[in-house]
């Protein structure tokens, strides 16, 4: 079953997506079919869909959704209202940018084909990344046949993406290949896609995992415990600044504390070269009231106020490597995803 | 209202122990009355009372309740049990000590006496270490006119203690005297008592607070956006090493990495000679359950294995200065709470 795909009625009538309703796990697995530009920004604000990966995909798709209600200016405008669903998040811009240069050479059918072109890249990508961040990992651990012990944050599984998934591809990958220990996840607060899409997407991959609260990995880290942090990305700066989910940066920096190798595994549509470092990313608020309750039941006294960054900025300087489907960078040496004058 | 209190019944009979429920809050305000050993022990295990300068009258209370209960060893063999309800909390040892001495010179009475005064001097040691705390954070503070914003985790407050706290004893003291812009109070996963308790406090008290998911400190560290990091401790080893709710290490990690001064305030009960440094801290797991849900709602797969390490140990050279009633040490610097000699 594939996070996201496209469902073609045929015959020339208007096809849609269908997409697991991620709001729903791991409790129940309900398949959400979207008719509408509509409707499709209001599953991605309420995370139905999310991971870099996936967005992308779902961007585009959204494109041709826009090309079936609209015509002319209206499906670019639908466009835009689509790309500002979650601001922070480039390949949400990067899908719909695509289908939409599609959509001006041959309009809807233009948009499908660049939007089914961009999710069987995205299969393609992670099987890429899987493989390469894989064997980076082994790379980075003195002995060769110690079993590895990775920790993890939020949802980069299958989940974000299509098929398979970006960091816990990674972890996947290892697991497949017998060199897992443990998997340990952040429950990723506040809406715990860690606890309750990792956790899942691990048991059916039948990889040991244990899951700790965000704030444990700290202690774990320095103690010696773990042998590779996996992140995924949400926007990497031309520089390698990295903006992920709220969490990432404490990581980065427990890692580096403790010594352990930080590794970003992201596609290259994640990078962003006119973005030229961290300071220029812009970071969603999404609110209070996700920090004053937890799964639905108030934790703070009604009214409390609450900053609710949803993504934090990792510094180049703490991230031993970012893995692509293409290459991998070493921000710490002081490699950077970009040439300078690729930076705007 | 006090958090704890000890209710005289007159004319020779039982008294017993009165304390706010704390598993009940910030939804009600509910007072327990608490009459057993066996009945206080599962109290101070489900948290109905914590916070280590309250955990220290409970303990010496509880030796109260004991001794009206049973005769002879008995009273030590409950003592002992008591001790054990939470083996990281040193106060609640020295409590329990105490009161025993006190039963053992002069019978229940004995044991009431130093319970009774164990609680006064809790009260004036809060108020000492408040105002101690609060010079310290002006005098780290470049800018003599800025108020002060602080960053909190856990509950340190007057539900910590008996009338006043110790870390959000100092955030109080700096509103008082007019000189707080905004209490940051971190929610506190798994048991929520940041989200639950402190901000129940801060808004009772008047204070300016938001509430963070404790993941999003770092960033907020980063930016510079805090003055001081404040926060109490279980137990502070003889180098200064101290054990603190889980999360706190991160706090210190983050603030280091952010140049922010890390201050815990605690009383001197708190510091522990026979223990001469964090590797000899026993941390409790206190197990899955806390992690894979809140509320009675899951998060996370039906049997998840989760880590649950319910303290962590921050690192002297990590801690700018400890604040205690007495006198202030500051660990970063080389100073240790302990000589050398003093440690076992």
């Amino acid at each position: 079953m594939r996070t996201i795909d496209w469902i073609a009625a045929g015959d020339g009538q208007p096809g849609h997506i269908r997409m697991i309703d991620q709001t729903a796990l791991p409790a129940e697995t309900t398949l959400l079919d979207i008719h509408t530009v509509g409707d499709l920004i209001a599953a991605i604000r309420r995370l139905s869909v999310r991971g870099a990966p996936a967005l992308g995909v779902a961007g585009a798709m959204g494109v041709v959704l826009a090309a079936q209600q609209y015509d002319g200016d209206a499906v670019a405008r639908a466009a835009a209202r689509l790309r500002m669903a979650r601001p922070t998040a480039v390949n949400l811009s990067v899908g719909v940018d695509r289908a939409l240069t599609g959509w001006r050479s041959d309009g809807t059918r233009g948009a499908l084909q660049a939007a089914l072109a961009l999710r069987d890249e995205d299969i393609e990508a992670c099987t890429r990344m899987a493989a390469r961040g894989a064997e980076l990992v082994r790379s980075l651990v003195p002995d060769a046949d110690r079993r590895i012990t990775a920790l993890t944050i939020c949802n980069t599984g299958a989940l974000a993406a299509v098929e398979h998934g970006t960091a816990l591809g990674v972890i996947e990958k290892l697991h497949v290949d017998g060199a897992l220990e443990l998997a340990l996840a952040c429950e990723t607060r506040p809406l715990l896609q860690g606890a309750r899409l990792t956790t899942w997407e691990l048991a059916a991959m039948g990889a040991p995992h244990e899951l700790i609260i965000d704030s444990a990995a700290t202690g774990i880290l320095a103690a010696g415990d773990v042998d590779v942090v996996l992140v995924g990305a949400d926007r990497i700066a031309a520089n390698g600044d990295t903006a992920n989910k709220i969490g990432t940066f404490t990581l980065a920096v427990a890692a580096g504390y403790a010594g352990v190798p930080f590794v970003v595994v992201a596609p290259e549509s994640t990078v962003d070269p006119s973005t030229p470092s961290g300071a220029d990313i812009e970071i969603e608020d999404r609110g209070p009231g996700e920090v004053i309750g937890y799964a639905g039941t108030a934790t703070a006294p009604a009214g409390t106020a609450a900053r609710n960054p949803a993504f934090d900025v990792t510094p180049a300087a703490l991230i031993t490597a970012i893995v692509t489907e293409r290459r991998t960078v070493r921000p710490a040496r002081g490699e950077a995803p970009c040439v300078p004058s690729e930076s705007a």
